[in-house]
């Protein structure tokens, strides 16, 4: 298989500054194209350095590559070991991976095999789940669990507009394709 | 990123059947050949369905692929997903995820999504951590969870020949790769 990123991702502009908001605005601005692309579910995802550098970028590829592997998340880990050479994307200094959405249970289980040292979401679980996604199972305290492993994490950085593209996508019947 | 089986694969003969014995047989093999041909970790999975045909296998790849993500599971969802054309392994009948030792945090919150009906693993979490791999923090009762989700456990299925396989990685220096 080939796990590759849509055309349009090079056509989004990049983050205009290394802040949380410059950055998850990038994020959302690609979940949108997603969704306006149909080229899979309303979330995305980056990984950037310290200088608000780009390492890899993910959009929701599960439509695309027929795989119910590919959420955004693990597209970006996938996309930025390509470019990074490593699967310790930590190597090269720290490491943030910005989220439209907060991690699955699969995506929460595969962030501390990355080396990122911290995250930063948009749009909650619950906000995930009222558009009838399953988020799965993660333990109760993953936040607590993250941090004593060294993973800082930020929660509601641009909440409403990832859950605007979240609605979005469901006003327009978008593909519910949990298993 | 390509995300390919090993060539020797094709090499290492199928099921002689489909119980759950000659199948985790067969995976066992698949890890013991991997960590052989040096081509990544200890481990291996397998996904059949109820007549015991291989819809994908996985080994661990993560060395190969230099992408944290790619544990013997995910390949094996990946490569069965491929060949299914379908992000639902379930699509076509019941089918039965084999995974040489108990899955991490990560693919147990994959597993769900692949539309598996049944798991049935050799090692378990204990082992595995006693070659100094990391497997995360699952939910306590994950078991109990997959169970109310309609995935079966399965678990011991051939214990004792999964851990001489991590216990010959290990002897061997072969790499931890965990962030």
């Amino acid at each position: 298989m080939i796990v590759q990123l849509p055309s349009w991702v090079s056509s989004i502009p990049l983050p205009v500054s290394a802040s949380d908001e410059d950055v998850m605005n990038y994020v959302i601005e690609l979940a949108r194209a997603n969704v306006r692309h149909a080229t899979g579910g309303p979330f995305a995802c980056a990984i950037v350095d310290d200088a608000g550098g780009v390492l890899g970028i993910g959009v929701n590829l599960v439509e695309q590559t027929q795989c119910s592997v590919f959420h955004a998340e693990m597209v970006a880990i996938v996309n930025a070991s390509d470019h990074q050479a490593s699967w310790d994307l930590g190597i090269r200094g720290p490491a943030t991976l910005y989220s439209s959405a907060e991690p699955c249970a699969m995506c929460m289980g595969a962030i501390p095999w990355s080396g990122v040292h911290r995250i930063v979401v948009a749009a909650r679980d619950v906000d995930v789940r009222a558009i009838g996604f399953d988020e799965g199972v993660k333990p109760i305290d993953w936040i607590d669990v993250y941090r004593r492993r060294g993973i800082d994490v930020t929660r509601d950085v641009l909440r409403d507009d990832a859950v605007a593209v979240l609605r979005a996508y469901a006003q327009g019947g978008g593909l519910l394709y949990n298993g």
